[in-house]
């Protein structure tokens, strides 16, 4: 059995809080013993992939600590409560199971009689089917015409994680004979994005697909609506565009409506789907159901080494634990996502939601409050961008932001220019590399504006090109190290209550059953 | 004369530090006090706008406190110091005219014998008259064709802004019938970057606009080369095909390589620049002059509510000191802007490096360290989007992040469906203001996991619709806080010395210019 306490009851509490500031970044960075922390501090990970920590405020004294707390804390023991099927998401009543999309990492999980790990490996096998179909021109649109186009309906979970996935892929993809049906995404309730999109596309030539688990998601329902409105004004019948991804249980389940419905159940939260029917439905449309199936084996592979109980071979774990210790320990409020290829533009804007929705909580699973900080706000934007942006305030800014860099040695297009004697690829690899340095170390200067303090910490992932299977194992990862993270913490990381109160206050709006300052408020926008 | 003294040694100081917690935000917005102070907390902004601060942890005595810290800090003593051409940017030894570009705030400021507002305007002169040649067909490709696409290649400030401009106005443009070509933009020096930009587009009919300040911007030359490439590859003359925005003094200008070239000058900082021909160029090319124009006087009549010296008839002023109460007296670290408007997508995207950039800094505008926390970390996505992503942690995380909404009565596209008894614009404003109540007055409940403790402030920024001058004003807004509030710092917001050290190890990598660290670094990345 494993204990669900309180991170701050625990032995390795006070002695992290007694390492605190122990390590100067700057010095431990600078000359020979730098490089050797570079060699040194690195997990592997799979795909190829590593996780260097050597820019971090640690040593092997904190790992040390940090390694009493993952063994106090169960970490990998709760792990395998969860990938067999415990009731980990405590407030809702559910398993968590979104690993089990991809592989099964422990024993068979049976709820209702049903062995999970057939259910998605069955939802698989049908989405495969319908995209070979689709692909094939065996389902076609009323004209007899191939379907070019692919539009996801839906927020949160079923938009940010597919479209992120969709656009690591798309240009590898295109340049590597991949590429079957463009994507589109609809999800905001203003107006403006379903009518933008729609104008963008031949409706004719287009699925949609509807995802809701509840089938209740008013925005969402709102653009199917929206949709359908179009369709009808282009004497299209809806039904013949419309595919449902959703709960076996939900009006949208066995619905004329639609062409075909593909299941997902509530074991697996909306931020946590995209290995489920939600992004299986869209991605294997768009880049065919192989490489799905190359992007699933990615992430079962990254799982697998979130077993492991040695902080130092487990990279997610090591990841989450260096977090929570410069959290509570370093004091440090935010983190930022900083990777160095264009295909993860919206990769930060994913794991912003993974991230802040999972562990912005101040109750434990039991619904106490905590006495300690939790979940961090993450940011991001891909570099080089970035440098030309926000970097100044993480040089020289008053607050330390901890900042999680990911490189590739190669580019995914292949396609690329000798300037001043480096490539385009050596360009962005060196300045990734440099900043990492420069974070570290800073620079003395007697001019006080051109000083750089140092003492800025920052892991990096590489990994030798962004492909199906690293994309795969790198959602893993974060995936994995939000988990860790809510373990330590001791919060419920798979429920979101935060987001109810905001929907049942829009809706006394909308229904005109408002006084004192919300009226006053919708007056304001003359609602 | 103005007194540049550091924000710790003001009297109001101390006085807004006694103040602090004074307000319970979720006493003061509950019942019809609440409802009087959304009527009275609100400031008019520039074309039909307000910024509106009822959800804020204010009262009179806290505004009487920040009126006699504007007053203290010469706030509007050192903007018309600015106006009028003195050397505010004290780095970098620099005037500050952005706002010159859209209009004549104060006296004429005439630099080496330049009038710089004449200046300005002549090369707006220059671009709508280029610009109407290319729309009507009077400068045209090799072959006599219309050009149909416009790119810009810049990074940072030359990119940010004028693409959150452009994406801002692009679907109002499409349904105004002022859409006059499609812009794209290459920033990254990432090769997919430019790669997958190239492959979406009729290169033949593309004018390429090069923007660099100094023209030696290693991306943006590098994604220069990556372009000549591709047009060369297709048969093209590059120098047909392309525009340079630089200074004067730049390699760029009067260069046979380009069709033309268009001016900035040294005074007018990369963040800056969307008003200047950095945005004037692009922002000309796909909607035409006259809605550049319509965006300048936005800005302009902003500029002009910046004047007051009652921070309760200036809302770019009281913005400002909002936040500085929040950051340094409330301890807030972070800021959330969250535009509920598909148009403004990636504006948070632009404020970031706005905010970022500008005041992230430690050192005075002496260059000397100061005592208190300058600049936050600013992030945010559209609404209703980031409400089903990083809200969860808004309302119910550890820590309280200060929120910035801003909400339009219309969409832009005019196109809608009801759905339950109300159009997607009804909904999306119901959600924003269901949003600040929530947030500041929370919810009561005996399950602490539903249990919203309230007291997160906002503010509201309202408007009729997005347009060309919503759109200038509510840059100008953001622009004139920013400043605003690094008055107060009394920090530099002109320059970006942290930008520098990054590149230069990036350089003495490719150089291959290393030892220790940094070559242990470079080599896993096999650079």
């Amino acid at each position: 059995m494993v204990n669900w306490n309180n991170f701050d009851k625990l032995n390795s509490y006070k002695r992290l809080a007694g390492l605190k500031g122990k390590v100067n970044l700057k010095e431990v960075m600078s000359g020979a013993n730098g490089a050797e922390r570079v060699a040194k501090y690195s997990v592997a990970m799979s795909n190829g992939m590593a996780y260097n920590f050597a820019s971090k405020e640690v040593d092997d004294e904190v790992l040390d600590a940090l390694q009493e707390l993952a063994d106090e804390a169960q970490l990998v023991e709760k792990y395998k409560e969860l990938y067999n099927g415990a009731v980990i998401n405590t407030g809702e009543k559910r398993l968590v199971l979104h690993q089990l999309t991809r592989g099964q990492l422990g024993d068979a999980v049976v709820s209702d009689g049903v062995n999970k790990r057939d259910f998605y490996v069955k939802q698989q096998e049908r989405i495969a089917e319908f995209a070979n179909k689709v692909h094939a021109g065996q389902i076609v649109n009323e004209k007899g015409e191939k379907f070019t186009t692919v539009v996801q309906i839906g927020i949160g979970g079923s938009d940010l994680g597919p479209r992120a996935m969709y656009l690591a892929l798309e240009n590898w993809a295109k340049v590597n004979g991949e590429f079957k049906m463009e994507a589109h995404f609809i999800s905001n309730v203003d107006p403006d994005d379903a009518s933008a999109v729609l104008a963008g596309i031949d409706v004719s030539k287009s699925i949609f697909i509807l995802v809701s688990k509840s089938g209740t998601t008013l925005e969402t329902l709102t653009n199917e609506s929206f949709v359908k409105d179009a369709l009808a004004k282009a004497g299209l019948d809806a039904s013949k565009h419309m595919i449902a991804v959703t709960s076996e249980t939900s009006p949208l389940a066995k619905n004329e409506g639609y062409l075909d419905a593909f299941f997902m159940d509530d074991y697996i939260g909306g931020r946590y789907s995209s290995s489920s029917s939600v992004g299986g439905a869209v991605l294997s449309l768009a880049f065919g159901p192989e490489i799905f199936a190359r992007f699933l084996n990615g992430a079962a592979a990254e799982d697998e080494t979130g077993k492991n109980a040695d902080i130092r071979k487990n990279p997610a774990m090591l990841d989450a634990l260096i977090g929570v210790y410069e959290r509570n320990f370093l004091g440090y409020e935010s983190t930022a996502v900083l990777p160095y290829s264009q295909g993860l533009s919206r990769f930060p804007a994913h794991l912003q939601q993974l991230d802040m929705e999972s562990n912005g909580k101040s109750v434990n699973r039991f619904g106490e409050p905590v006495d300690y900080v939790t979940g961090p706000v993450i940011f991001g934007e891909p570099g080089t961008n970035g440098q030309h942006s926000f970097y100044q305030l993480l040089h020289q800014g008053t607050n330390i932001i901890p900042l999680q860099f990911v490189g590739f040695k190669k580019s995914q297009m292949a396609n690329d220019v000798v300037i001043e004697n480096s490539t385009s690829q050596q360009k962005l690899c060196a300045n990734v590399v440099a900043q990492i340095m420069a974070f570290a170390c800073g620079k003395d200067d007697d001019n006080k504006n051109k000083y750089f303090a140092g003492g800025r910490p920052s892991s990096l992932i590489t990994g030798e090109m962004l492909t199906p299977e690293t994309l795969g194992a790198l959602l893993a990862h974060f995936e994995n190290k939000v988990m860790f993270q809510g373990f330590v913490w001791n919060v419920n990381s798979f429920d979101q209550e935060g987001v109810q109160l905001g929907k049942t206050l829009a809706k006394k709006v909308l229904a005109g059953d408002t006084s004192d300052a919300l009226a006053a408020y919708a007056k304001l926008l003359e609602i």
